[in-house]
């Protein structure tokens, strides 16, 4: 028997968010592209969540996420709605809270009943109302039956960073740094497990998908914080625990979290349990992590508490000097080594 | 039975780049989208290549593609050289012949062999390099087996028109103006239509698309035309028909095109035939129109015959104060009006 992707094949675990995509992606798509570009902007092979490029006296963030979620419609959301808020959250992680616009492409299976891209649609125009922004560019493409599985999106998303300040990226951590959430942990992916499965996990509204536009609390989180803010990354594909790995490996530092001060609904805590997956590798599509100096993070948890969609934020951790790479869990009994998912755990969750 | 495009379901028709995509893209995707935008741009609404932002001083433009061919690897290219140069290609016809960079959107199915995605690859980076751009950002997505037929991109592009000029739109012709062709017509689509179907028609050399960036061949004629240069547009799928139609339409003009003059390949004549296509219909992929002003006509034809991917360029027409939005043909014996397809005679052509 070969071992696991020694095939020559693709796996689903390539498009999961963990290990086997990032390896994927640094050996092929991100082959020899540069780090840093011309200028000191932000290149592909930073594999951070999106570009960045020097335009005149600004920084021009260049984003783009694809959306395969399946069903696509779920409790709390759609695939609309999912492809705007990619997109716009990609931008608001690398501090590009001034959204320009989004493109968005549709490829479409023959036969797909009109009424659901009706509702897709009304569902990007709120979304975007939500972002404060639009759509400036699209295509459709259609393909023939049994070719594609319904609906598929892609969009990207260009903006700016505000005038004065600097792309906020994900490698930049230190020892003593704070981790702050910004709500609750696994809301999308059980929301959308619990309608694939028709799981019954509670009334409904408990078992709802985050999925929401980042740009404004990423704004009150940046105003209230400034430089102190030095990371941020939102936790989809993979969950908190592949973002955290991703941005303890790439800063060398240890993340220590602390599992009681991880938020967590009650219903996506008996979601999980009854399918055996941990929340920390779950997906997110409306929350964010962000890595602050110590002094600042009191004053950046108040702006987020603030915010509708940072009440539930949490200081869930710090950074060590030790254990580089690695994310720790503190128990409150003892702690241990968090795994990254890598397996094929929650195919097209977004 | 109900008329076709009345039982709300989407049809191939609706991806072909015709009448029926185009009541679908401004009845749904783009409808109630504003034509301009704050500050003089080009949004969504005008549904022109892409749209065009101020940014300090100059215009940024932003466009997006999908691309869904099938198969992935034809005469003369595959869907990576596809994703890049339809991008690229879209942004030059808005006049931005400086592409700051491209986003690529990756979706595979599960068991798909590495070894296409790694030619797929390799052909990206060439094709990127051809166009001095580079892939900025990216995403990869995995759907299981049977979700999704092997591999579709979507790309997306930002780019800046030339300091002091303004973006090229499609709906400024005026009577007089002459339409030129950068080349022969109908090579991308046939040289897919024959690996589809496994036509002979003459050597493969004959038979081969078109698929090339053309930044740098706008740029020259551009640079030789200047604001003589009053539209552009690349006859993708729905062909010249459907982009000049498209063009005579938005512009109140008719467009009388000699057919003498069409520059067409013997190979791609003779496919056209055996298959019952008209080559005016068929897809192109590294192909311009240009829509000039009479007195500089001369000169950008020139440019375009300097340039390799002119050397076939030709004068095919000329606007009309009447039959706006009509494309009519003289055939030498006569003329006859030409009309756009608005089948499923090529699906997943791009």
């Amino acid at each position: 028997m070969s071992r696991r992707g020694d095939d020559g094949r693709i796996a689903l675990r390539h498009g999961a968010g963990g290990p086997a995509m990032r390896a994927l992606v640094s050996s092929l798509f991100a082959r020899g592209a540069p780090r840093e570009l011309p200028g000191g902007g932000i290149g592909l092979g930073a594999l951070d969540d999106g570009a960045a490029l020097r335009v005149g006296d600004r920084w021009l963030v260049f984003t783009t996420d694809g959306h395969v979620v399946d069903p696509p419609f779920f409790p709390g959301g759609d695939i609309g709605r999912l492809a705007v808020c990619g997109a716009v959250n990609d931008l608001a992680m690398m501090g590009a809270t001034e959204v320009l616009g989004l493109s968005l492409c549709v490829m479409l299976e023959e036969g797909h009943p009109r009424e659901q891209i009706e509702r897709i649609q009304a569902s990007i125009e709120a979304a975007c109302r939500e972002a404060e922004t639009r759509v400036l560019c699209g295509d459709t493409k259609v393909l023939g039956r049994g070719d594609l599985d319904g609906v598929v999106l892609s969009s990207a998303a260009i903006g700016f960073v505000r005038k004065g300040r600097a792309p906020v990226r994900d490698c930049t951590l230190r020892p003593g740094d704070e981790i702050l959430v910004s709500g609750t942990v696994g809301d999308h992916g059980m929301a959308v497990m619990a309608r694939r499965h028709e799981l019954a996990c509670g009334p409904e509204e408990e078992l709802r998908s985050d999925v929401a536009p980042l740009n404004g609390l990423v704004e009150a989180a940046l105003a209230a914080g400034g430089e102190s803010v030095v990371a941020m990354k939102d936790p989809t594909r993979g969950g908190v625990a592949s973002a955290l790995a991703e941005m303890a490996t790439k800063s060398g530092v240890g993340i220590l979290l602390e599992e009681e001060q991880l938020p967590v609904r009650p219903a996506v805590r008996a979601a999980c349990e009854l399918l055996g997956v941990d929340p920390l590798q779950v997906a997110n599509e409306g929350k964010a992590l962000f890595g602050v100096r110590p002094e600042q993070s009191d004053a950046v948890l108040a702006a987020l508490h603030a915010h509708t969609l940072g009440k539930h934020a949490r200081r869930i951790g710090r950074c060590l000097a030790e254990h580089a790479g690695s994310l720790i869990l503190d128990t409150g009994f003892g702690r241990r080594l968090v795994q990254e998912a890598d397996g094929e755990l929650l195919p097209r969750i977004c």
